[in-house]
């Protein structure tokens, strides 16, 4: 059995020119709901489905009770302004497991998007800050030095040794083995408490991608789970001031 | 050494249409109970034996002082009646331990099954619930949403997001990585505490299967065992609730 | 780079029908221990050199300053009598770190010693029972249920149902594999607390296996070092029972 | 995709019998500081940048925003004086993170140095101590009883059985695998603490090395953060006495 198992539904797309957008689960989630809320407001289409031995020997269950496979998918859009270029989207269930099965899978990765004729890499992250954001900025990197400059005019910012750890994961190996294959690009990543899924940097992330994309996003849908969320959060932090406040009482739990 | 060896006892069996039912050792070994009591029931015959190097580096060891490298087993028993099915069984000692072992190993299942005629497949394993449960309900997942009804006319339930984080395992990546293969069929999970083993558990699953099958298992071996967990259930908790009234004793424990 | 490395020191050499004698690091390390005592005592000859990369990344310092990678080691004797048999002696550092090396290396041990003409394969570890025994017994386990009785006649002792786990690593996997190979042959476990290494458990299987190979060992230098360990051991005990009565002074420590 | 991604930067360099110099991290990072400040100090040429799928899937962040892949760098530096000799110089981000990576990745490493003719190998590691030291001695091992004497007339110490666990990682592998491959060379390794980088440790070790190689290193810059990093430790040491003084004290943090 091969590493990835690649399903097309239908033909493949015809692309002209076409940038990657690539969201996959991480630090509060923030690129796959960014990239997951783009497909739906764009109304990409799904043109491939990608498994992998790398991914958790799992099944997920649709509403309906049937089964599906873990996966990552891959989506398209085309430009339909001249201002516009065709995109393709990659979300997914998982990142591969283990560090070689990573390696791996984004090689795989990298060998289908140039069938496709991709050049250029977009990937979207959060940066875990480990306190809470009132307005996350959205921090850079990328493949070129000439790309730097771009970025910034986009909204994107570059603070000096920042992520002082880089980007673990798909998000900077897409960048990072795609630059000795030839591909140029950006990683765009949210700040964020890292604690919940985080609706709030998601939508900080997609201002940047209208920027790039010359796409108007309605992000409405986004801020209405960010303020779900920041709920759930104020919860959270009044059951810790309270159990704080009366810590004898602990004593009777569990 | 390949993946997995597997040694036919005897010829392989000729086969018309078959089915598998397959149960391995997960929540409440619920899938392996099943599934065991099944082949005893019917008294299905043994054709051959699987070793994987995915599985432990172990021997167990048979009352008779012999060694038996650990494994899976497969066993057929064909139909009576007309309107029954001819069924291959699977179970054993383990299920992969890592998750590129499990797809490899799940993926050189489904090629066994193959030339044996399979095209249809039932996965049995147990739905953890983490609380007690009076009468366990027998969960369902399917390949196609055509097997939904036929499932639920057998007794099978079908509960919108349950199980939450899907199916885990062999049971799961059978149908999952089996429906990319042209395989069809659903996966039973009998609702379990999942604490200890749970002989009733598998009965319930056991009621759903007699319906699928159409064959009369005498559950009653199961019914004696789940009384014996019951005992040693009310025990552990006794146990629990006089350590908990006098924490102070714990003091002279260890 | 081949899983395994062999490094032969000199010629191969030529035995007659010889059978192998495993003790290889392992509960109580009880295995090794015989292994190597007898492998002194017999003056047995190293013919060959065994590296692996599913071992640690390691090398050992000798006294005289220089490196050795850690390795297996393979030995040799010739029988001396008309009633003894050549003998195949292998022990080393290390046993495979994953369940797939530990596979692959005692296949590749078993395609040597076939090499080798050896049929017969005779393991040794320890059986860990957790507490203090005073005079251990030899428990065993064989491939062929022929061998169990010529076992017992040596003095090893058969118990139904124990070891409870199986055997699990090189010893039980060498007798595991090998039964699926062709090779007959038993497994001597140790009794022992399970704690230290356990000379005197490492004394009780060379009994049997004086017995198996009709060869009279010297083990006068286990007994010294059994004695040895049993000061290390009371003193272990002497250390916890001072702790226990004076807990307050651990306020001290650290 | 390979283990190994290995790309030169020009062209391979024309070496007259070059000996390899080590470091990557580790304990007290003592060898990737001393093989850095090396580099800087004789300014050697990066010829070749090695990437491996057994690192962490991980790009860093250049100052200037670019990513770079984790990788492992070839130096190279020519002789200037008769009495010296050309070195490979090699350092990096990570060693391998699996057991049979790292194997995979050192006999790949030994395959590219024999091409650059190299037959000599000196790795540098730190010995952790566990405890604070005033004057880091400089223990070694070889792969050879002959470098013995010559290791202890550049400054090297053997201790009989130290380090007792031998050398884990890249520095031992290298000389272990390295001497099955008929390469010759030793171990350096800095007496340090352990718990933090440790650049006067890497200063100890450089010392052996300049008597080593016959070249001049200035260490001044070494010396002046051994003074950044004991002022930290001082701090580090200070907080640990005041908290143990005053335990009562830390009920008010988190």
């Amino acid at each position: 059995m091969d590493l990835i198992t690649i399903e097309y539904i239908g033909k493949q797309p015809k692309l002209v020119n076409p940038i990657l957008i690539e969201g996959l689960p991480g630090i509060g989630n923030v690129g796959k709901l960014a990239v997951e809320h783009l497909i739906d407001n764009i109304n990409a289409k799904k043109f491939a489905e990608l498994y992998c031995k790398d991914f958790p020997p799992q099944v997920f269950i649709n509403p309906d009770g049937t089964i599906e496979l873990v996966k990552n998918e891959f989506y398209y859009w085309k430009a339909e302004k001249k201002n516009q270029r065709d995109i393709v989207l990659l979300t997914g269930d998982y990142q591969g497991l283990s560090s070689q099965g990573q390696y791996e899978l984004v090689d795989n990765i990298l060998a289908i998007l140039k069938k496709l004729g991709v050049k250029e890499l977009y990937t979207l992250g959060g940066y875990g800050l480990g306190h809470e954001i009132n307005r996350p900025q959205v921090l850079c990197a990328t493949t070129d030095k000439e790309l730097v400059s771009k970025m910034k005019k986009l909204g994107a910012v570059f603070k000096k040794n920042e992520p002082g750890g880089g980007i673990v994961g798909a998000s900077g190996l897409l960048l990072g083995l795609g630059k000795l294959r030839g591909f140029k690009g950006a990683c765009f990543m949210g700040e964020t408490p890292g604690y919940l899924v985080d609706p709030k940097s998601a939508k900080a992330v997609l201002k940047v991608l209208m920027n790039l994309t010359k796409i108007d996003i309605d992000v409405s849908a986004l801020e209405k789970k960010a303020k779900e969320i920041e709920q759930i959060a104020q919860q959270l932090r009044d059951f810790e001031t309270s159990t704080k406040e009366k810590p004898e009482d602990l004593k009777y739990i569990g």
